[in-house]
């Protein structure tokens, strides 16, 4: 893995779509343009990219069938639909899904001999439609990450496919952030400071991709008042969202997710939990065990981080979650939980059946040691359990 | 200009090339390898890269006289001297002169049938060959820009080449560096902060270059014992002083260089004063007229950094300077006049011959509008010597 890679090309200002569209028309010359059913349509970024096309004559078709959590056989469905129509780039507007569906969409494109078992596959030609990303919702950060997570049916999780797909452009406009209901902003912006945590919190960190951490971090501080919903949001915080979500993701294409990112898919899976709500659930319970378990640095990180970290705490895994959650305004663990609780929904689910929905992911989860592997510290099976179960004691 | 453009895939570790020879055999089968005619075998990457190559079965050819402040001319000696040879990529070993000819000859061995106006020459295709960079100092951070500077003998001065060029792969090691001299670690170390100074009080700064600079800036206050020369470096000292000068290209490679370095270049060449040096003599003249006359931030820079700043300034450009200098580790303007006092060698040119080239100077920076631009604030003529004289006044 590189120490830092990321290179998708980044636009932000307002109307940056009609702005750029000379970027969009260097992509090629008739698009597919992704989306989900409404939002796009919704919040206006549909119809900018139609006028920037229609600006320099690039025709498009458009597929706008990407559910949330998207499926395998709904990318099929759009390279079906695309195929036989001369489409040499890909337009994805959206929240994580249409965006991670676009990345396979486009890869496939190029591969049209192919059926769905070749997304993931170890090895195959990379090669893809040039692509180009606008995100309207502020929490996977999906924009400048090469990750493509979908829903497999057949063995019932979502999984990342195995190539990674990188955009060529990524056009951020904060306005399109304003149609989201409360709801979606505040599990999506959970999401992001998931992603910003377990970022750090993990064992393929470098000083570059932490340092983009924080860097997202102090963003999301910037934001917390609106996270709190003690603010209604002006532009320049939907701004502030969007780029929270875009480091988020820059720090992820580094290191990839940790430990509540794995617990969580199950959990949206089986029981319909909102991705950000999911990976939130589980936060509080890793970053405690993180303050007990994690003692060691790498001595090149420890070199670099110990000027900014707080001698007061007696393991380095408590002085480490202590300096994340300031940088992001957060006093302690006990103040993420409170915000915790009072961002995201209670997960209401009869509790023999949460149980067996912990249980069963915990277990998934200690048998994939490669992923067990990201936690900077070891896990027994009690610990990933105690983790689980945090929430509920 | 995109707000975020980085497309480098950085590898930072000690034995990175050795390590990470499998990436550098994925750009071709034959290299050229681009040096200065020392160092690289002085410090033991030239021998590294050999052995990489060795171990892939990759040959190679070795050109070995790029000098300081490189000259179009022998950019085109050593594109003569591979043409024929069918070389597929280009390694380059060194300080920013061996890298930034790199540049400049993967381009122009991709365009055998240009002669070198082609290097200057606005709209041209810029395919160029695969690029691996391996920084030997620390100082313009050319591994992650696209910028190639050349010295130009029909105009007398050094100037970039109209193309942006990035290496596909750049590999850092700190051990590089255990043999530079003290000063020249100074001097590039110095060049390095200049850069990222310039690039945060810069009119084409953006929230993303900003927070980069802000990353960089940290980076060099964890060297600033070493840079003061307090201190003996160790290992983790080399490599924070490389990253802090890859920060710094980073941030460079979004907003471009500003005035200090706009005023340094005919000082180097007609002086032959080091380049840090130079730029670093005209830092503190920039920042004061920073602090007198940067009144105003553009809205979203303002909502941005508005917490970071002290209100206890009367300007915008008070508080910024003292952000960024603070960040740094230095307390104020007056502390960075002590410390390029300590740090870099007296000028010590005959006044009469010094002040003809301030005045010059000066007169061809204030007829490139272009540059003067990137200057937060507007300047007359009488501002710019002013900040050209300050050093001696
Ligand atoms: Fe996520
Ligand atoms: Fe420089």
């Amino acid at each position: 893995m590189a120490t830092y890679y990321m290179p998708v090309k980044v636009f932000e200002e307002t109307d940056v779509v009609r702005k750029k569209a000379g970027e969009i028309a260097k992509l090629g010359s008739k698009a597919l343009i992704v989306t989900g059913k409404h939002s796009a349509k919704a919040n206006g970024s549909l119809d900018d990219v139609i006028a920037a096309l229609d600006e320099y004559n690039i025709s498009y078709i458009h597929f706008n069938k990407i559910e949330e959590n998207p499926l395998v056989e709904t990318v099929m469905e759009a390279v079906d639909f695309a195929k036989n129509e001369n489409v040499d780039f890909v337009v994805a507007i959206g929240g994580g899904s249409p965006l991670d569906a676009a990345k396979a969409i486009a890869l496939m494109l190029k591969h049209p001999e192919e059926d769905s078992s070749y997304l993931f596959r170890a090895g195959g030609d990379d090669s893809h439609l040039p692509l180009c990303l606008i995100p309207t919702t502020c929490g996977t950060g999906s924009e400048v990450t090469g990750v493509s997570v979908l829903t497999r049916n057949d063995i019932k999780t979502k999984q990342s496919i195995s190539f990674k797909i990188f955009g060529d452009i990524a056009l951020l406009d904060g306005k399109y952030l304003e149609s989201l209901s409360p709801k979606v902003l505040k599990n999506t912006a959970m999401d992001a400071f998931c992603h910003l945590v377990e970022s750090y919190v993990n064992n393929n960190a470098t000083i570059y991709s932490r340092i983009v951490c924080l860097d997202g971090l102090s963003s999301f501080k910037n934001v917390l008042p609106v996270v709190r919903g003690e603010k209604k949001p002006k532009l320049s915080d939907y701004f502030n969202l969007l780029r929270t979500s875009t480091y988020a993701g820059m720090a992820i294409a580094q290191t990839g997710t940790a430990i509540p990112h794995g617990l969580s898919y199950a959990f949206t899976y089986n029981l319909g939990i909102e991705h950000g709500r999911a990976c939130g659930y589980f936060l509080a319970g890793y970053l405690k065990m993180a303050c007990k378990k994690w003692t060691c640095l790498s001595q090149e990180l420890s070199d670099y981080f110990k000027t900014n970290l707080n001698n007061q705490f007696s393991t380095v895994g408590e002085a480490e979650v202590n300096l994340i959650l300031n940088t992001a305004g957060i006093a302690s663990v006990e103040e993420f939980e409170k915000l915790y609780a009072l961002v995201c929904e209670k997960v209401e689910v009869e509790e023999a059946k949460l149980n067996k929905e912990l249980d069963n992911t915990v277990n998934d989860l200690f048998n994939n040691k490669a992923k067990l592997s990201v936690a900077p510290f070891q896990l027994s099976k009690e610990e990933l359990t105690e983790i689980a179960y945090d929430i509920s004691i």
